[in-house]
C-alpha cells in the first residue's frame, strides 16, 4: 500500500542529515525558535537563528538550508528574509518558506507573495488555506477552482495547478499531507491528533524539511521523507502520553530516538 | 466554604470555550510566547501572536478576546498595543492587560497607564505591586491607601477603590486571588507553590482569562473562574511532578485534561 | 584528583543564591529565554528580560548581575546592550558576555569585541572557536598562537594570555571545562554529552554563572563553581532521561532539587 522505495529514500535521507549534520538557517517567529532549534537538533540538523540584515547574507552561506517563516512577522525581518533568500538563491542553497497565517492579514498575504516573487523557493508548506492564498503570487490570479474545490479530485488538480503556477514544490500538510510539483503529487500518512494541540509543529515540519533539502536534491522527495520522519516521531510519541505537554516532549525524544530502519518500516507514503 | 455558582459557572465556561474554540490574539512579550500559546491551545482555545503594526487591526477583528502583556516591551510594540486595542474597543473585542514590572521601570509603569487610559480595559492581572503602581493612570493618584496597607481590610478596601478609579476589574494574583470590579470581590484558593517556580505562569494565567473573556460576557466571573481552573490544573500538575520542569509540562496536560466536573468539584472561589 | 575547597566553595555560592535569590536582568537572544528564565528560577535565583533602549539603565540597578548574550542581534539590541553594562560598571553590578557565534559573522564579532571595548566585563563564557575570535579586541591581535595551537599545553598557554589581553575571566566550555583568568586556571570535569543536543545549554550556562557572580565576589571562582553545579546537574538529569526532550526538562529539576551537599560531594574541579 506504501511505497517501499520512498520509505528506503526516507532512511537514506535522515542516515545522511545525521552525518552530514547541516546547518540550518532560521528566520522564524519568536513563537516557535526554541522548539524548532530543539527538533533540528534531535533530527542530527545543526540550527542557527540569525535575523539582522546585517549578517544575513553571512550566515545563509555557511548554511545547508534557508527556512523562512513569516509567523511573527515586522518590516525588518521581512527585508532580512529577502536579502537572505536572494543570496541564498545565488549560492544554489535551498529555501523553503512557511507562510504562517497567509490569507488572514495583508501584510502575511502580501510577505508570502513578495518572497515567493523575488526568492526562488524549493518547498512551500502550509495548511490549505495558506496555501491556497498564495494564488496569483506569481502572475495574478490565475489558478481557477481555489474558490470552487467540492470534492477531492479537485483538490488535487488544484493543489498541482497550484504548484506549477508558483513553479515551487508544495507541501500541504494535514490529516494527511500532499506534496506536489505540479507534476507529480505523493501523499504522507504519519502525523497523529495531538500534534495539531503544540503550538509550532507546522513551522517544525517545515524546519525539518529544511534540514533534508539539505542532504538530498528533489524538494518532492525531500519534503515528502522528510514528512513521513516527522509524523512517524508524533505517533512513537503519543504512545507514551498523557497530554499535549508531554508529547512535545516525547516527539523531540522520538526524533532522536528514531532509527532509520524504523523509518523505513514506518513510512507511509504513497505516489 | 466555596460558592457552587460560581463553580458551576467555571465548568460551564471551560465547556463553552472548547465548544467555540475562539482566536486569542497576543501581543505578549518573547518569554512566555511558546508557552502561552501552548497553554491557551491546552485550555480549547486558539492562540495567535501578531505585532505588526500594520496588521495588528486586522488581526484582532478575528479574535474572541486580546491579551495585551508588557513584559519585553519596545516602542513599535507599544504602538501596536494602543492601536490593537483602539480596534478591539470598537469592535467590542474583550482586552485584557498584564501589566508585567509595572512599578519596576518608568518605560514600564508609563506603558501600563497609557494603555489603561487610551484603551478600555475589561481586566487587569497582575500581582499586588503591579497593580498599585497603577494607580493615578486615570486621574492622577487619587486611591488613597496604597502607600498604608497594613491589614487584609486594607488591602481589600484598596483593591476595590483601585478597580472603581480604573473602571476596570483588578485580578491580583498571588497565594490567593483577588478579583474585584469595584463593587463585588471574589477570591480563589486555587493554586500551588510550584506555579511561582515556572517564568510566565502569571502571563498565562491572563491569556486563559482572555479565553474565558473571549466566552462569558462578566469580566469579574471570567477571571475567577478562570483563575479557578489553572490553579486547579496546578494542583493536579503537582501531584505527579519533581521539580519546575516537570511540573510545567503536567500543568499543560493537566490544563488539556480537566473534564468541567473536575473543575466543578475542585474549584475554590468565594464571594 | 578533584579540589575540595572548590566544591566547598560551590556548596557556599549555591546556598547563598538561594538566600538570596538575585535579582538576574538579562538582555539575551530570543531562543533561550524561556528556558533560560526557567534555569535561573530552579537555582534560586529572580530572572528577568528587558531590553528597551529607555529602561535598561534602571533595570540593570535593581539587579545582583546583567547577562549579555549575542545570539539574535540587532542594532537596537547592540546599543542597550552597551548602554546597560556602562549603567551596571558605574554601579559595580558584575557583567557576563556570551559571544554566541562570535567569529561566524562580522556583526558578531564586531559587536562582541565593542562590548568587551566598552565594558568592563567580569567573565566571558563560550565555546573554544567563539572565545578565540574575541582575540585583538583590546588592542589588536596580539596574542600569538591563535592560529598555531596544537597541543593542550599550548591551548593552555594561548587562553590564560587571551583573559590577560582581554583583562577579564574566560570560561571556555566544552567535554571539559577551562576557566581562566590569566594567572590562574580551573578545569570543571562535570556535564553529560546530551546537554550538546539542547539548543540554549551554553546559553543557560552563562545566565548560571551571572547568578553566581551576584553572589561570589571573584569570578574564577564563582565561574567554575556554576559550571560544576550545571554540569552535575546535566548528568544527574542524565540519568532518568530517554532524549533530549525529556533530559532538558529533567534538567531544570535537576537545577532546582540540587542540594549543596550533592555539590560539594559531585563536584568535579581542579586547579
Amino acid at each position: 500500500m506504501f511505497d517501499q522505495d520512498l520509505a528506503r529514500k526516507a532512511e537514506e535521507n535522515l542516515n545522511h542529515l545525521r552525518e552530514s549534520k547541516p546547518l540550518v538557517h532560521n528566520i522564524t517567529n519568536y513563537v516557535v525558535m526554541n522548539y524548532t532549534a530543539n527538533a533540528l537538533l534531535a533530527c542530527g540538523a545543526s540550527p542557527v537563528m540569525a535575523h539582522a540584515f546585517e549578517e544575513v547574507e553571512e550566515m545563509v552561506a555557511l548554511a545547508g538550508a534557508l527556512v523562512l517563516n513569516i509567523g511573527t512577522l515586522s518590516r525588518p525581518w521581512i527585508e532580512a528574509m529577502v536579502k537572505a533568500g536572494r543570496r541564498a538563491n545565488a549560492l544554489n542553497i535551498p529555501v523553503i518558506l512557511d507562510p504562517v497565517g497567509a490569507g488572514a492579514t495583508r501584510l502575511r498575504t502580501d510577505t508570502a507573495q513578495r518572497l515567493i516573487k523575488e526568492v526562488s523557493i524549493q518547498v512551500i508548506r502550509g495548511n490549505a488555506s495558506e496555501i491556497l492564498s498564495l494564488a496569483g503570487a506569481e502572475s495574478g490570479p490565475s489558478t481557477k477552482g481555489v474558490d470552487s474545490v467540492h470534492t477531492v479530485d479537485q483538490a488535487v488538480a488544484t493543489a498541482m495547478m497550484l504548484a506549477k503556477e508558483l513553479r515551487t514544490t508544495l507541501a500541504i500538510t494535514g490529516v494527511e499531507d500532499w506534496i506536489t510539483d505540479g507534476r507529480r503529487i505523493y501523499k504522507v500518512r504519519n502525523g497523529h491528533a495531538l500534534m495539531a494541540q503544540v503550538t509550532g509543529t507546522g513551522c517544525t515540519a517545515t524546519a525539518i524539511i529544511g534540514a533534508f533539502l539539505a542532504v538530498t536534491p528533489d524538494p518532492l522527495e525531500a519534503a515528502s521523507t522528510a514528512l513521513a520522519y516527522f509524523g512517524l516521531a508524533g505517533e512513537k510519541a503519543a504512545v507514551q502520553t498523557l497530554g499535549p505537554g508531554s508529547f512535545q516532549i516525547a516527539l523531540l525524544d522520538a526524533l532522536y530516538l528514531m532509527q532509520g530502519e524504523d523509518l523505513r518500516s514506518g513510512a507511509k507514503i504513497q505516489r
